[in-house]
């Protein structure tokens, strides 16, 4: 039976599952979960995730999520796979699963903090919340400093001073490209000062390509339609302008 | 050269790594890395871990910090540790992933965010943030609910149905227990509703004595001493009081 992958491709997690799939010839089955529409509150979706979070995988019988979990279940379980995205080598695993976690209480709380306080909150019928947003930026910008100046030193263009991608650089930078959704001023306060950064994202997006660029696919057709709404809403229809795009068909 | 490990017994991630070791027997030099009088921002540590934050180890050459990944680490490179610690089969590997990584985003910033903003804020040079707390100590508790109708499913007395403990057993409820920090009212209505936790903290604590209470010890005198400072201290003092409670010999 082949592998189920319960995704949706606006949430950088499930991005970077799918690419990693798709990179390494895992043949599955994607299966569209709208988390704009709550399809992941639906009881069918709770018998495969109890938290009700995407992605997921099933694989046989066996059930999984979590995204780092994910990743780590599918290089260890899947015949093919490359040793640079999870080296069997416990010393150079280890420092993966360092970035991993550190990117949970750093690099992930700023970056999906700030779009969830900034834009996608009324979808999930919170409002937004410019306070937590700019506490997310700060955790944020100064991630992205600690990415350039501890975790992208070395001799490798990849994390680690590694010369090839591992399961670490794709979750990152699929976190970072979420960054898509602001508007350009903010996107360009926030990632300008980092050409590390900016230069390791373009290396990682060769490194996958086409694949890379076929999973945001649908990130970047929400960033032309958020544009289209900046350029046209009051700031008092905001809230529910943003819901009603991201309701309409991406 | 033994394994060092960097760490302060105030830190519940520390707690599982120093606990992990003892329990299996890994022979370690605890080098005390003293957080409330900054130790850890010293160039000495920096060397060690670049983020300034315990715990860290340092095997012959090799660095590592986080503490999941030292955990998954230590399981690996040292020998005779039981396999249910974290075992060597992929499937049950991930799930054990899967519980650490929510760890991350969902206990862990519940427990150590209400701890933070009640208690420890002016150790750190902030100030208490009683609305911060109120947030954390809300995911805190569906956090534990989850633990019980979720990760606690299943016919062991441990995480994943486990009938021996896991290194996810042993970091959660390492961050548990430092809600024994909080005073006994709110203590009891945070973990009060939830028996199941309580029955596998005492699993936890009981699979793994006497190191459990052992390196639970400067915890409890902690607690001891803020229980006496609540006892004296008016209101308007409390702030100061407690960094001075902190900053006294533990």
């Amino acid at each position: 039976m082949k592998l189920k992958v319960y995704a949706y491709r606006i949430s950088q997690p499930c991005r970077a599952v799918i690419i990693f799939c798709k990179v390494n010839g895992i043949d599955f089955e994607e299966i569209r979960v709208d988390l704009f529409k709550g399809q992941q509150l639906s009881p069918e979706f709770k018998e495969i995730n109890p938290f009700q979070k995407v992605p997921a995988i099933v694989d046989g019988r066996f059930k999984l999520f979590e995204s780092h979990a994910i990743l780590i279940y599918l290089a260890c379980s899947f015949p093919g796979v490359a040793d640079h995205w999870y080296p069997a080598d416990v010393s150079r695993r280890a420092k993966i699963h360092s970035v991993l976690d550190w990117h949970h209480s750093n690099l992930r709380q700023g970056a999906a903090g700030l779009i969830l306080n900034s834009l996608l909150a009324p979808v999930f019928g919170l409002p937004l919340d410019p306070q937590a947003a700019a506490k997310s930026e700060k955790l944020l910008s100064l991630s992205l400093s600690k990415i350039e100046s501890i975790w992208l030193k070395g001799n490798g263009r990849f994390l680690l001073g590694g010369f090839q991608p591992s399961i670490a650089d794709l979750s990152l930078v699929c976190e970072i490209l979420q960054l898509e959704l602001l508007d350009e001023k903010d996107h360009s306060r926030i990632l300008g000062p980092h050409k590390k950064v900016q230069q390791w994202i373009e290396d990682t997006r060769n490194a996958t390509r086409p694949h890379f660029d076929e999973a945001h696919d649908m990130l970047y057709k929400a960033k032309a339609k958020f544009q289209l709404l900046r350029s046209v809403a009051a700031n008092g229809e905001r809230e529910s302008s943003i819901k009603k795009v991201l309701l309409s068909k991406m």
